[in-house]
């Protein structure tokens, strides 16, 4: 087989057979993806979850994951966020025609990994072939199923006034790495993606509290936007401390130095969490226990005045109105 | 609005939001996908398929359908593939940056129309922008969950000796119609794309047969790579007979001028089915009551000679070794 991805094998024929063979089964045979039918068939009941997610990133490779990692854990955080335990993944692989066989592969174990970590099953799958300069090396669709537990129902409609409003770590880290990939930059103290599977995270979380009310990742549009949709979707006001806000120094040095707001930057292994009150410390212990948990903080609450805005209290008392993100700041982020 | 779509709308911000808005959900609105909420929560019981592809043809609009009419019916098919009605889709859009808004709401008001025509919903969805030249107008990724009826147990590795291989209608429609329209060739005729919403059909045969051993869509290599592949799954050879095979006038015609052989040309609204003898009869009168198999035909038999192998018989009583695709007859025709 030659070294890089061609036409044909995206024709649904011999080839395409070769490359999901060679290149692909080794790295996620299962049972029930092992079967080679058009789709997969496995056993549900009750409630589950289901999520899609397209990851065109640029560049394919950043420091602290590639596109491959960062599709498991995208589809796997938005199943999350319903308080779902994420179980099935589909993948759909579109090529560009002289893609790098050896960097396919480095992706696809990516893929097995994360998704081994996650204790998630890759069970159905599709390959395209797209001509020289008609897409971007790869892209890459994972879809999701995950399964609800019994008198979980967290939805971005139930944040109430009094409720708290948790991080659960540094923001900006992944948008700033891949940003510093892609224009060069160096720091005295690298800056890695966050790019990480929440599922354990939140079901320790479930786990602690039936006081949970909202869970959303901030992904595109950083923490402002997700803040926004809350506060628009739970008609709520939705008050953040500035001082609160865990962000890594070589983050914010980056984003003065180039003008940007943390607020409004990607991450990938972060989820904003919002419960009752009283149930806050618990939370916030049982993310401390967490790997992709431990800086966790409270950094505000929900408010009955500025319905549906998010405000910033800046360290100094004021407060300033932060919108949606307008315009794109970093694009082909995910 | 701008009239076309900008890098923006593709940044998880404001005008992201403004382009789910405006031009996908009125297209889309339903209980599940208006909560927008990062996952759609639904409740499942008993045996689920669950399938994905993406599709990247080109041209995005032919005779007889379009990319956003493929792109749902191809994700219901393969459902259909397994006894399963389809139920939930996701829809996962990756856009060129520049791309004409008004042919998003073509291909939207498409994927609407089809899905109405199948009973099934879009539940949730993704939208990804990448700049101009790194993709081609846009690619569409459905994933689908469907149910399986109790008591059907379809795989492509059930085809037994004696059964019986069923056609629904002509093959080669739909590959043919993209490449006259892509070279901007003429017919006295007009060829039409064949793509349909097959999950219809298939309950339909279900009714009245509980000998279908095996059901397959004969998309990316057509017919004969198809049978190549259940030939192998099964460990049976697989005998047809060109004669029975329904083809098209203006198909065969083109096909004869440009030397392609039909057998390997991709269909969109066709499915084999391979069924127990005794059940044929029943199965080909129910295929002629449904609007996509007035054509069908049992085209030949499963035998137990040349085991992963396809045979054709010819007019003349010859019979020839009909392999898989190999090489890329029609580049991105689905």
């Amino acid at each position: 087989m030659n070294d890089k991805v061609l036409m044909a094998h995206g024709s649904g024929g011999r080839l395409s057979h070769d490359l999901i063979e060679k290149y692909l089964m080794p790295y996620l045979a299962n049972p029930v993806l092992n079967k080679m039918d058009d789709c997969a068939t496995i056993a549900l009941n009750g409630r589950i979850a289901f999520t899609t997610d397209s990851y065109v990133i640029k560049p394919l490779i950043f420091p602290g994951g590639d596109i491959g990692r960062l599709a498991v854990c995208g589809t796997i955080n938005d199943l999350a966020t319903s308080g779902a335990t994420a179980k099935y993944l589909s993948l759909g692989l579109i090529i560009e025609e002289g893609f790098p066989v050896a960097d396919l592969e480095r992706i696809m174990s990516s893929v097995s990994e994360t998704a081994k970590e996650a204790g998630v099953l890759v069970v159905t799958g599709d390959t395209k072939v797209v001509d020289h300069g008609s897409a971007d090396g790869i892209f890459i669709n994972t879809s999701g199923i995950g399964v609800i537990p019994e008198g979980i129902h967290l939805s971005g409609t139930r944040a109430k006034e009094g409720d708290k409003v948790i991080i659960t770590g540094t923001i900006g880290d992944h948008g700033v790495s891949v940003m510093a990939q892609r224009e060069g930059l160096k720091f005295s103290v690298p800056v890695e993606s966050d790019c990480a599977p929440l599922n354990g995270l939140v079901s320790g979380i479930l786990s602690v509290s039936l006081n949970i009310h909202c869970l959303r990742d901030p992904t595109r549009g950083g923490l402002a936007t997700t803040l926004n949709e809350l506060a628009v979707q739970s008609g709520v006001g939705i008050q953040i401390y500035q001082d609160k806000i865990p962000v890594k120094d070589a983050v914010r040095g980056m984003c003065e130095i180039l003008g940007f707001d943390p607020l409004y930057i990607a991450n990938e292994g972060k989820m904003v969490i919002i419960s009752a009150p009283e149930d806050a410390d618990s939370i916030i212990s049982a993310l401390h226990e967490n790997r992709y948990g431990k800086d966790a903080a409270v950094i505000g609450e929900v408010t009955s005045q500025y319905k549906g805005r998010v405000v910033l209290k800046t360290g100094l008392g004021a407060s300033r109105i932060v919108g949606m993100l307008t315009g794109d700041l970093l694009p082909r982020i995910c």
